[in-house]
């Protein structure tokens, strides 16, 4: 029998990829990876007049989109020397919340003569945040209303969510609000693009657009919000939502022979960047829980149920899978803490000593404090260097290190780095515990799995063995999970992840002795996470003020 | 007339120092140094055998102190061309408590050929710490019975105390105990070499020998700490006290023509080193508080009364100038957190960045952030690195640094550090305050005079005009000081700081402005302060006691 294969498409920050991957085994065997031409723009408008831009907004050009869909994919098939024919499916993932502004044909409105130099007409990149007064305003609306699906945010809008960046639009630059038929994600944009067919993944719906229970924000809240906005979902954010791994609809014929494959496959109803990592490391059965641990870590669960747990915000019925319930939860920074003491905190005859060995510093710091007893440092530290997520949703907190001496060396300030960041993560774990949702297994994906100290300390703090995903693109691979079974080569996808996904199980094991040592430090850290964390002490907001104060006054 | 002059004598702990000062305005016109040949025994007992030390063994060799005086006076007489018999007197200060066992004729027993390989038969240096655990029983027993010379020194004991150190040796060398007539700081061992005639020092009589209110320890207390030590003020260390600035007799002709010095001249009562810096930078009168800041930070004030400060121990009549009340109080470290940061934090980029420029790293961040605004990093430290003195006699607390982001950089977490030791001194100052001695003048003196961000940071936070001492050597012209009002050149000490000591007022003025707002970053150092140093969150007593665990597990 002809094996068969489909398409996953990646559309990062900075970059589409395209992979060609086998249906039976999850095989890649072709890649093609395409820069957006005009990347982020976030000084300049370069994609138009080449206007200055504020210092919030982070805009792409759409058209990049497809420069980077038609460069990967024929590239990708050529890579991989299938035959076209036996492409049965294409699916992709995108970050997300990236808004489109589009007419009722899906024409961007960036490309209307008429706007091509209004920033707010083109697509608004998930890290635009030039919409924080209109989610405050949101909020605080829906907190005076008591609208019941602020809760499943965690009572916080983040301003990257679509109906901010909408609002942002209406209020800014009604012009382009006016002529917009249709706000929607880019990801949607690009599966309607394929298909002709406009569609909404209802993973991006819940966590993104506020659709919950069915229902997506009442007229009379949008009303309070902006009179202007009373039918934005009726009039401008209306379309089918499809669940995950459903087919939006058969490839058009034009642009199935553009990218050089059988017109009319199945294209698979798109999905947020993080959220295929799941299915690419069989991470996706209720209560196995993902953690996507790079610069900062996202964690995906599914579970039967919408359990309340505490602290935990992004819950949405088939989030993450359809017929389960996704709980997304997050820590602001990780990766990005270590790496910054390394490029920041480390002296100069640590580096010599690296450059001496041949190894990166980060290496240099492990070996020199793997073999510490814990708690010999004498340290403990908040990882809050960008803020809390998860459990306390608060970009206000600050880091914190405790216990320094005199004696206090570089690689006992980086093993209580690494430890706070496991302490991190174990308290978001004791959340869904406590919840009666019981984490069964662990699975690490990410840049991270890389730091093998990092790791068995997660492990040690957590008490849990860590399965290690080994997917090398996995967004690409979950995307293309995702494609065979809208093809409907698996009934579903853990049925699909279980075939093609990738991962090693008990790759680190808990140490008793040392993991009851961690419980004396993570009691520590849990007691200033409360008191820093749940108003104890608002010092750390009211550094930030000064901060602020301070650097606008000499400004 | 002919100018008149005095040798002042240094006794650090490396080495000694002499200096041949005019009366009439404290210029130095002559000096020589001398280090001790066996420096701090603290590994080895190299004067002797050569025997192993325990751990918190710190010992020396009185014969060195000898070497140094006779070496050095000379020497500093023939480097001021001064006619020897223009000489008046000599003052000496010594590093305290520093112990001395001797027979009743001065003979140190290390001496006696039976103890030669005795440790305990040496000098016990200040920083000997081999009688914690008696230190620790005296206070138990002083509490248990609620006495009241105890709260002179904030209920706590050093183990650098001369009490400790006896009962350790009765405790430890039973023998050498028996043996010795004499247990005395090494400071007035030498004014009983030089004179002939046994006296201690109203300074460390109060300060380091429990002399308070006239009187020592009772009895029936000594008893019960152990009852081989009823007798031993009455028996070992029993003589006159001699008010600082007294002449203790003399110089015996023996000594005098080893010396090169007049016989029959005055011979100053010992001090305790850091004390004579106050004469040296005119900072005695009532009222007025002299900082020596350097790695730690030694605070001396005068007052009429034994006002009670709280959280100020270390209250003694005539401890500090004859006829006012001295107080001493004390940061466990500030230079050496700022050389540890510079030594441990700062990345090689700085380094090289210092390098390239040809000035110290020191310099380069006081360079990048001597210009910030007040707040502009976000953050707030504490600064207990060693353990925190005034106000709250805890060695077991810890440092703190809090509000790190991932753009902090090295010149704001070492601003944060300056910063945490001005909160720490301001701390200091409004304990006085509150206790209704108000501080009139601040003279600083020390290394840390040089970190022009410092002090300027100083002044700022307290609020206060800094005076800086302008002495090269205080510690010799201290001892000087005394040594003419010991000849009857001057009335008293306050008189002859005022014509022989040196200051400059006003070198670093408060700018109101930074100063309001360095009130929200002390306001939020005060609220920590009291959090970590109070009871509120025992997390540093039990960090350390973890740390103390996990080491001795591994070892």
């Amino acid at each position: 029998m002809t094996e068969k294969y489909v398409v996953g498409l990646d559309f990062g920050t900075l970059s589409g990829r395209a992979a060609v991957v086998r249906v039976s085994d999850g095989e890649m065997v072709g890649t093609a990876v395409c820069e957006y031409p005009h990347a982020v723009m976030d000084t300049r408008l370069t994609a138009a007049n080449g206007q200055e831009l504020p210092p919030d907004f982070a805009l792409q050009d759409p058209s990049d989109y497809l420069t980077a869909l038609y460069e990967t994919v024929p590239a990708a098939v050529a890579d991989s020397g299938v035959e076209p024919a036996d492409i049965i499916g294409v699916g992709l993932d995108f970050t997300s919340a990236t808004v489109v502004a589009a007419t009722a044909e899906g024409t961007p409105v960036c490309e209307l003569p008429q706007f091509a130099d209004n920033p707010h007409a083109w697509v608004k990149l998930w890290k635009h945040h030039g919409a924080v007064e209109q989610a405050r305003r949101i909020v605080d609306v829906a907190t005076e209303r008591g609208e019941e699906w602020l809760s499943r945010y965690g009572g916080v809008l983040n301003s990257e969510m679509l109906l901010p960046k909408v609002a942002e639009t209406l209020e800014c630059a009604p012009e382009v609000y006016a002529a917009t038929d249709v706000f929607c994600e880019a990801m949607d944009w690009l599966t309607w693009h394929l298909t002709g067919r406009l569609t909404f993944s209802a993973g991006s719906s819940g966590y993104k657009r506020i659709l919950q229970d069915g229902r997506y924000p009442s007229r009379d809240f949008l009303r309070q919000v902006n009179p202007g906005l009373e039918n934005v979902y009726d009039e401008k954010m209306n379309a089918p939502v499809l669940p995950l791994g459903h087919n939006v609809g058969g490839l058009l014929p034009e642009v199935a022979s553009r990218l050089g494959l059988p017109a009319g496959i199945a294209v698979a109803s798109g999905n947020i960047d993080a959220h295929v990592t799941g299915p690419a490391v069989q991470g996706v059965e209720d209560g196995v829980m993902t953690a996507i641990m790079g610069t900062s870590v996202c964690y995906l669960l599914s579970w039967p149920t919408p359990a309340p747990v505490a602290g935990i915000f992004g819950i949405v019925d088939g989030g993450i899978v359809d017929g389960s319930w996704g709980f997304e939860a997050g820590q602001t920074a990780a990766g990005d803490i270590f790496a910054w003491f390394v490029d920041t905190c480390v002296p100069a005859r640590y580096q010599a000593e690296a450059d001496e060995l041949g190894i990166p510093v980060h290496e240099l710091l492990t070996r020199k404090c793997e073999h510490q007893p814990v708690g010999a440092h004498g340290l403990v530290a908040l990882d809050w260097h960008n803020g809390n997520r998860s459990t306390l949703m608060d970009a206000q907190l600050s880091g914190l290190m405790l216990g320094t001496s005199l004696t206090t060396t570089p690689e006992d300030q980086y093993r209580a780095l690494l430890e706070s960041c496991a302490f991190g993560a174990r308290t978001i774990i004791e959340a869904f515990v406590s919840a009666g949702i019981d984490i069964e297994e662990l699975v690490v994906a990410g840049g991270l799995t890389r730091n093998r100290l990092f790791m068995q300390i997660l492990a040690d703090v957590c008490r849990r063995p860590l399965s290690v995903g080994t997917a090398e693109q996995p967004g690409a691979l979950g995307s293309a999970i995702f494609a065979t079974v809208a093809a409907g080569e698996y009934p579903d996808v853990k049925a699909a992840s279980a075939a093609m996904g990738a991962k090693k199980e008990g790759v680190y094991l808990p140490d008793e002795a040392r993991a009851d040592q961690y419980d004396l430090l993570y009691a520590e850290y849990s007691r200033l996470y409360d008191y820093f964390g749940r108003g104890g002490n608002e010092v750390m907001h009211r550094l930030k003020s000064l901060r602020a104060q301070a650097r606008a006054a000499s400004a």
